[in-house]
């Protein structure tokens, strides 16, 4: 028997477009770690009706429930109440969280507004669990045969409060199963076309179970499998990967667990190599992506986000004559860009990209899409170009991106560049 | 009466933590554009008897269900199926999807994979709804007193079937409420001082509802008022506003029905003006959200990822002697970093961004946290220095992003500089 988790996400600004709900995504893969499997996600408003049905729902389904958000100062927090009805009792106040809110606000030289004592209340038979990032402290509580947490709303407070405290109660409970992942990064074949290729390994029931997801014209195989401990998962994993390496050849070009920036700054860290960015369309998304990345900085020499003419000849001292002659768009511009940022940062890797990402600036030569590419090293200079299905703007700058990841994954696998 | 909207997110991938599912946001917004108010997103994986029982609570509860994805080519895509035997009925072969399918394959010289007739199959009663992006047609359906439209998972095509089908079928409806929604931008205050300060207005069941959202040291006061038609919506909102703006004062810096970096570069656009970045602990991220917007190009002149004193000097020309003597998080070097920027660029508006992210790199002069802007105009340079709280990397960047969407709006508002 495995458990089964689910997450309530409780926020009318979730639902009403002003704020995208990452919580989940990283609750989920939190939980998974120590072996409860999401079964479903739930995001409802601030309304004490639609809370308490979601909030039940969960309860009768899965054994760890996590709800985020609703647990502020203001009125329409409405976690604390929602529970409480479920439990059909009254919140009670508990003097030792009212005492670490004062003190977190006192300590900070903040006023204590009386409207944060009710974040010192609690439903019945709750444990509270304190808040060492802000004022909002969780709790605990058993619902039916289900344990509920309720954490912040706020990301750093959440997953603070997760790993302190929910992780370690969550991997005391009996029944766990642990899981492990693997993730084979496709460029190339269509969804299809690779669902054919693997279509023995997608069956239903499977484990480990093998999935495809597409995504700006990236296509990732997931293999995801659970055993009796964590390290079986995963060899189990590895040999399931290790049958489609085979099956997928040269289309593909990264595999592990962690996201492409991450695998790219992992790998540039190993071999002590840097790289630098001379970026037109992709607009500064490269450098954002990397920079997201704990140690980045190790790896990143810095960039320019090239989206002018006049950017490019400023900052990276491309001839006027050469944008003159083949365009922005063409690869003698990309390969003076990349060969000018590595050199004046002084990196191993000169990476540039220059393209038309549409609507509009597309012509019967160089269509909506196109997109030249350069990738300077020790040994020079190399460009390309890929004409990207126009299939707006996003996704044109999603398929550059990943294309760069892809140039510079191989370029860590050469013998010497 | 209301129509209630529910969404149902279709996929292992969403659940297992490698995409993150923004479809939800996306069409809960599109919904509330012709009337319907969402009520719930659910997220769900592909296990047929977890799907089955979720497209079920949500046909129970809502007026209107968009599920999303699943619709693909591959095994592990079982929309058509959960909904043929939520109907009770089988599945049938639509003779017109699969030759729009073939001819979508053909016209792009790729194979036809017989995996794609699954494509064309459609529960009984539901009506095809044709796909110009992808392969996979969508459908709709009655399910029980529900209609539900079945759309693809992938973004760009589940945005396009939804506008030329989902909306205007919806639009048809009797009983729709047109809901309009006001966003005011706050900095300064701890969410419960701006709780109490705009109490009397977060009552439950208030029309326009008023609630706050915490993100990245940013808070946003959300108006959101349904009305007869959509223009009594929006005057109701924008009576609401008016009352909290006098209540906000100098803590409100922008507001509209739209994202911050939107909301700039319309005001820029409006005046003709343009701007340069040269961001280092921000590292791309100014310049990647502006050019998400479409139209950026008009006003964003391009821009440096300084993230090393090699980039500052290379290209910013900062003085080694200055980075020596007050180092790369000072006043004195982002003042030269923003208005070289600037002028290399031959911008209306330089910025430039260097601070302390974290988690190292913090001294006791500058703890982490410390971040210093500079603002550059015809008029001069200003420089200022933010001590942001330390609450993680992602924090202190999102908070350096957000001031200068303060400082560059405001800029806006000036006389003239």
């Amino acid at each position: 028997m495995s458990l089964r988790g689910e997450v309530v996400a409780i926020g009318d600004e979730l639902l009403h477009g002003a704020l995208l709900d990452t919580n989940s995504k990283w609750l989920a893969g939190a939980l998974e770690r120590v072996g409860v499997v999401a079964q479903r996600f739930t995001v409802t408003g601030d309304d004490p009706a639609l809370c308490k049905e979601a909030l039940a729902g969960a309860c009768e389904r899965a054994d760890v429930v996590v709800v985020t958000g609703g647990l502020g100062p203001t009125l329409d927090d409405r976690t604390r109440d929602v529970v409480a009805e479920l439990l059909g009792g009254p919140l009670w106040f508990d003097e030792a969280s009212w005492q670490q809110i004062h003190d977190w606000l006192h300590r900070r030289g903040r006023p204590v507004p009386e409207s944060n004592r009710r974040q010192a209340m609690l439903p019945p038979g709750a444990r509270a669990l304190d808040n060492q990032v802000g004022t909002a402290p969780g709790f605990a509580v058993r619902v039916g045969r289900a344990t509920l947490f309720a954490v912040p709303g706020v990301p750093r407070e959440m997953q603070d409060m997760v790993q302190r405290h929910v992780l370690p109660a969550t991997a005391a409970l009996p029944g766990l199963t642990p899981t492990a992942h693997w993730w084979l990064r496709v460029l190339g074949p269509s969804e299809a076309a690779l669902g054919e290729r693997i279509e023995a390994w997608m069956v239903p029931g499977r484990n480990p179970a093998v999935g495809i997801t597409a995504s700006g014209g990236l296509l990732t195989v997931r293999v995801v499998g659970t055993a009796a401990t964590a390290a079986e998962a995963e060899a189990a994993c590895a040999a399931t990967a290790a049958e489609l390496r085979g099956l997928l050849g040269d289309w593909l070009f990264a595999e592990g667990n962690a996201d492409l920036p991450e695998l790219l700054v992992q790998q540039l860290t190993a071999r002590g190599a840097t790289v630098a960015l001379a970026e037109s369309c992709t607009g500064g998304q490269i450098a954002a992506q990397l920079v997201d990345v704990p140690g980045a900085s190790a790896v990143l020499r810095g960039g320019v986000v090239a989206y002018s003419n006049a950017c490019k000849t400023e900052l990276l001292g491309v001839p006027t004559a050469l944008l003159d002659q083949h365009g922005a768009v063409s690869e003698p511009v990309v390969e003076h860009m990349a060969a000018a940022i590595r050199e004046r940062l002084d990196a191993t890797f000169g990476v540039a990209t220059s393209g038309i990402a549409g609507p509009e600036g597309g012509t019967a030569d160089k269509p909506v899409g196109t997109v030249c590419f350069a990738l300077a090293t020790a040994a020079g200079v190399r460009s390309w170009t890929l004409r990207i299905p126009p299939l707006g703007r996003k996704f044109v700058r999603d398929r550059a991106v990943y294309e760069v990841w892809r140039a510079l994954l191989a370029a860590q696998r050469a013998p010497t560049d």
